[in-house]
């Protein structure tokens, strides 16, 4: 039954998706040269995903067979491909949705900044849905599917769940890195030789970057954010599914619990959607967007209230199960469940305020950046990268106050729990943020069709506020994929106690010691600790020199017809696409190893000095290693670049010299840094993180069987 | 009689200071104009370092009482104050050399480029015999004390060597932080408001700045430095007797071992010293300083072979202790140990060749910087972002696997035996270091004393090649910190254990549990985690602030008397070192405050939510943490500033347009990011991370006395 209704809530989203573009598609396309410049985008945007959906698919094609031969079963394969299938399809159409709603958006903005606002936001909110419904659904009906010959703590289930994990990371560490360095190696690209060599505004039609950098932003920011947030999601019940079946293999009702949860707050993010509303004659665009935050979460305190109460009760649940010969006995109540679920509610509400002011223009540290830019480039990169160091050290400390709170409450279990009900709300907050990069498209557009100026205004404070959703929602991703790491850990070393028993294992027996006397786990702990580092240099190199391509093909452009800067001749947008589609895919590939092959190379190489337990101490050891650092790392970036990003902003409005200054100047150097750090390197150590969690899983149950 | 000949090896080398000092001073200091100039820059050193002492004095006599009250005895108070003095001699007198030769090395350089070298070097190396031997004085001096009443074992003596390391971390920290900020304030602010604004070279004598410059070359690389190193000598052979002491309570022969290859290496870095030699007719100023550091590798390994034979031999040994009620027996043979010896020199000889790598103009690093360059500031600065995160994975997978290597050999204690050696050679690589600030003094004075052009080039030469070696120490200093560190936290959980099975502690029968399964650890590590990105967010904030005080005092001075730029009136140098002096003493305090608090608060606000056992073990991960991101986040800012620093140079050397070409510009930009990266935020979180593992030692001492 709880399964059923599960389900019926994930195909609630899908058909709010559904019916909702269909009133988006209702909207006015306005003028010729508005379908013009939409269509270019669109054909980018889809050119650029089919490439990067063909790439991975060869990838995913070798993945499905070495999955096949290494479990002799179909439920590891039929797994992956689920959980790829329906990320790639979250994805691309999200991507399609922002790119039909980004010149709708303009149009509706010639009237009122009430109707831009309704458009952009519904096609955030579409994406949001099928994010969340799609993930909820792929896990629910394949658990289904297992669970109707097997019992939910089989090894088969598990299995299954792993693989639908290992889909979802597939997709979304290699959607994150090339949409990642396509936006950004035309942004930085387009910046560069349009704003600082040729002196024309951004988005102006002659510089020949101008498309590509749109379709960057719904290749990036829209299917790279949604592929990411769909793995998440995925990844983080899953896991939690995975500890409760071997914490407790008899209680069906806990297991179903998350994705319970999941579904209760689908349907609250559906009806938050509805509470975005501008008041008449009010501006207060993000205000707006937080009224459908806040009664989600409200909403979602008392639907995750009615879901305990019906699932699993208030009451004490008593759990047992036989570990390492000894039969344990785990005793919480459903009450202090239901207080984990909430605590994961507030980190995220926390974690949203925190970020807004290390990245608002209204508070300190943006305008510490700003002032910085006065005396110059060196000194606004010296201020935002002490920003950006600094901004890491209170949400930690809420992660970290959440993770005492939690596991006082109810154990590994109530962690779990938390991180669950944070990622219930994914859709609301998914919907936020894919409503960023179809405004930022909105203003390119009006922008490039010479509309009034008064719409490129309109969409101008639509797009302000798109830039402060975006990250809040990168805190959010962050924040959540740390706490899921830490699920996905405590996954890992529970089923080695649960191998350590099991006669037929080759793992039987084996005694792990994960502590921090180990050196071995020492070794881990730095190696891991090294993965985010590498993997975001590589990532910025990647952005470095997908920007660099485009701007010696804008140069080129410039160079071999001179009509362009006159205005009279079209420049040639389609080859910058191109361009850089090519290099996106082809630099995505090195990085994206590092995760998949970090911990099988870590653990073969420890085997053969120190034999199976310590490699196995020592791969544990790295995946916490990988988070520790990685979260620093991913915190500091995204709200360094939000930082420097919204300096620029705060200057552009008038102060400190405002346009044209040598602060602005100066600003915009710090936000072309902030670039890749902010939307390439940063955002892509989630999926980094979580990777090589999964791997470390796989590789378990295959040194296992 | 072994303790004899370590106090006489360090005594040698303090001879060896005193007898250098001697011959450099009969060197000429050339005309009236070169020793003014020497003057102010003395004068403006001793203030500063005069000031800086005063303020750690009130600090240092706080602590001082706090220990008397805390241990009730002499003997923590006693080894506080004497590693403290010592330190602050060994800084002190470093920087006296520094200012002295320094102008003695312009006028030399007038001569040839050998003879410049000659003098810069001596000063160099007359600082890092100082270091070794005052450190390695103040340990065997204070254990031989401590000994004759006590068993080497005695609880007595690893208090004495702990508050001993107190001392040395305290001074360390601030002097580090405190000469990074005024070294970087002058420097970043310098040159925005000289090169960038007033469009004059650096070092003109027109920049009021130019002094305090100058006068933070000594005060910050010099002093600051030298601090460090002697902060890490004497932890780190602290660290590993109290190992020995714990690990092997009877074997007196053992616990000496590390201060003999101490003693034996100080011998080998001063004959090393006789081998830098700049060959007739030769410029290759770098190979002359590496024929000096090999002959000191090589030569020590002959002497740690020796120092092996003699004192513990190279057959089996056997060490017995009784552990939590069980007695063990270690056992491992002295030729395992011999070869943890040579496994440190190797690390050194690595890394040194990894950072001139990732530092030095010939390679890609470098000469990727210099060419994003190009396409302008904002490139340049992702360029070295990049090679800054690219840098820190070989030198974690060479500590890494010299972590497996020698824990295989001769376990928890071959590591100590390892970083021992690793720091064994410390007099030389300070020597190579201070040889850097004295060659960029003399360049400043031929500058301002607007000597012939030749002398300069001659100053330029030299100082190219002391900004790799500033660098490669750098690397160095972090790479043995970080080990150091590990040992550090070996003699934390070692002490635990010893505690627990004490019946008169407080700890008695206490069982802490580090495995990363303890959310506890979890905690311990996240926090220990923020704590260097704090850090380094409060440093960085502090140049910046530094910088902008100058930037508006030499824009005020500039302002109210034209006649400075026009040459015809001395500007008020004086006023720009007061101002500084005054803003390092001020920010300096706040951080250091950080590692100092951090660790006291963690472990009692853990005690009061979970209790002691759950409290040492978050207290105990919180150290890892601080090694984990303390380690990368030092080793990528070193590396990436050096970078930086050296596009810049090889641009200027006539490559990507040149000096004063728009890519020469971006260099600058790139260049002032790296200052306070280099030389402020990223060495001072080597002291940071000891210091907060010496407080946690010590805490530990306090609960369970």
């Amino acid at each position: 039954m709880t399964l059923y209704l599960i389900i019926g809530a994930a195909l609630i989203a899908v058909l709010y998706g559904i019916l909702t573009r269909a009133s988006l598609m209702k909207a006015s396309t306005g003028n010729e040269r508005m379908n013009e410049i939409a269509g270019a985008i669109q054909e980018g945007a889809k050119a650029y995903l089919n490439k990067q959906y063909k790439t991975i698919a060869i990838v995913g094609v070798v993945v499905t067979i070495l999955l096949a031969l290494l479990f002799q079963n179909l439920i590891a394969p039929v797994g992956f491909v689920i959980g790829a299938v329906l990320s790639g399809i979250a994805g691309y159409v999200g991507m399609l949705v922002s790119v039909q709603a980004n010149v709708r958006t303009t149009e509706a903005s010639r009237t009122s900044l009430g109707a831009g606002l309704n458009i952009a936001f519904k096609a955030g909110a579409i994406t949001g849905m099928l994010v969340a419904g799609f993930a909820l659904l792929g896990l629910a009906v394949y658990y289904m599917i297992l669970t109707g010959p097997m019992n939910a703590d089989a090894r088969g289930v598990i299995d299954g769940l792993v693989s639908l994990s290992l889909g979802a990371s597939l997709i979304s560490v290699f959607a994150r890195l090339g949409g990642g360095i396509f936006t950004k190696g035309a942004d930085v690209g387009g910046d560069l030789v349009g704003k600082i060599e040729a002196g024309i505004p951004e988005d102006d039609p002659r510089n020949p970057a101008t498309i590509a950098d749109n379709v960057g932003d719904n290749v990036g920011d829209c299917a790279g954010m949604a592929a990411d947030l769909f793995e998440t999601y995925v990844v983080t019940i899953a896991a939690t599914m995975i500890l409760g079946s071997i914490l407790f293999p008899t209680a069906i009702d806990l297991i179903l619990y998350p994705m319970a949860i999941g579904g209760a707050c689908i349907i609250t993010s559906i009806i938050g959607t509805f509470f975005v509303k501008l008041g008449k004659g009010s501006t207060n665009v993000m205000g707006a967007l937080y009224k459908g935050l806040i009664a989600t979460g409200v909403l979602s305190i008392a639907a995750i209230a009615a879901v305990t109460h019906f699932q699993i009760g208030f009451d004490t649940i008593e759990a047992s199960r036989t570990s390492v010969g000894e039969n344990t006995t785990v005793a919480f109540t459903g009450f202090a469940l239901f207080l984990c679920g909430i605590v994961g509610l507030v980190i995220t509400g926390l974690i949203v305020m925190i970020t807004e002011y290390y990245t608002g223009t209204n508070y300190r540290p943006v305008r510490s950046v700003a002032e910085a830019s006065e005396s110059g480039h060196g000194t606004n990169v010296i201020a935002g990268l002490a920003v950006s160091m600094e901004a890491t050290a209170i949400p930690a400390l809420i992660i970290v106050t959440g993770i005492i709170v939690t596991f006082s409450l109810a154990g590994l279990y109530g962690i779990a729990i938390a991180v669950t009900s944070m990622l219930g709300v994914a859709g609301m907050i998914v919907a936020l943020d894919a409503f960023g990069p179809v405004t930022d498209n909105a203003g390119g557009i009006a922008e490039m069709a010479q509309l009034d100026p008064e719409v490129r205004k309109t969409t101008d404070t639509l797009d302000a506020v798109g830039n402060t959703t975006k990250a809040v929602t990168k805190g959010y991703a962050i924040g959540s994929a740390g706490l899921g790491a830490l699920v996905l850990f405590a996954a890992y070393y529970q089923d080695i106690l649960y191998f350590s028993t099991q006669a037929d294992s080759k793992l039987f027996g084996v005694v792990v010691d994960f502590s921090l006397t180990n050196p071995y786990v020492i070794v881990g702990l730095f190696i891991g600790g090294l993965l985010p580092y590498l993997f975001g240099a590589w990532a910025m190199q990647s952005v470095g020199r997908a920007a660099t391509a485009i701007v010696e093909e804008v140069r080129r452009q410039f160079k071999s017809d001179p009509g362009i800067m006159a205005g009279t001749s079209r420049p040639d947008y389609a080859r910058a696409v191109d361009l850089l589609t090519g290099a996106a895919i082809k630099e995505m590939i090195k990085p994206s190893l590092l995760p998949i092959l970090a911990p099988i190379v870590l653990y073969f190489a420890i085997y053969l000095i120190a034999g199976t337990e310590q490699a196995l101490a020592s791969l544990g050891a790295m995946l916490m290693g990988v988070i520790v650092t990685g979260l620093f790392l991913a915190l500091s970036m995204t709200a360094g670049g939000g930082a420097w990003d919204n300096a620029k902003k705060y200057i552009e409005d008038g102060n400190h010299g405002g346009k044209g200054s040598e602060a602005h100047k100066a600003s915009i150097t710090g936000d072309t840094v902030g670039d890749p750090y902010k939307d390439t390197a940063g955002p892509a150590v989630n999926p980094m993180i979580k990777i090589t969690n999964i791997i470390a899983l796989l590789l378990l149950a295959v040194i296992a069987h």
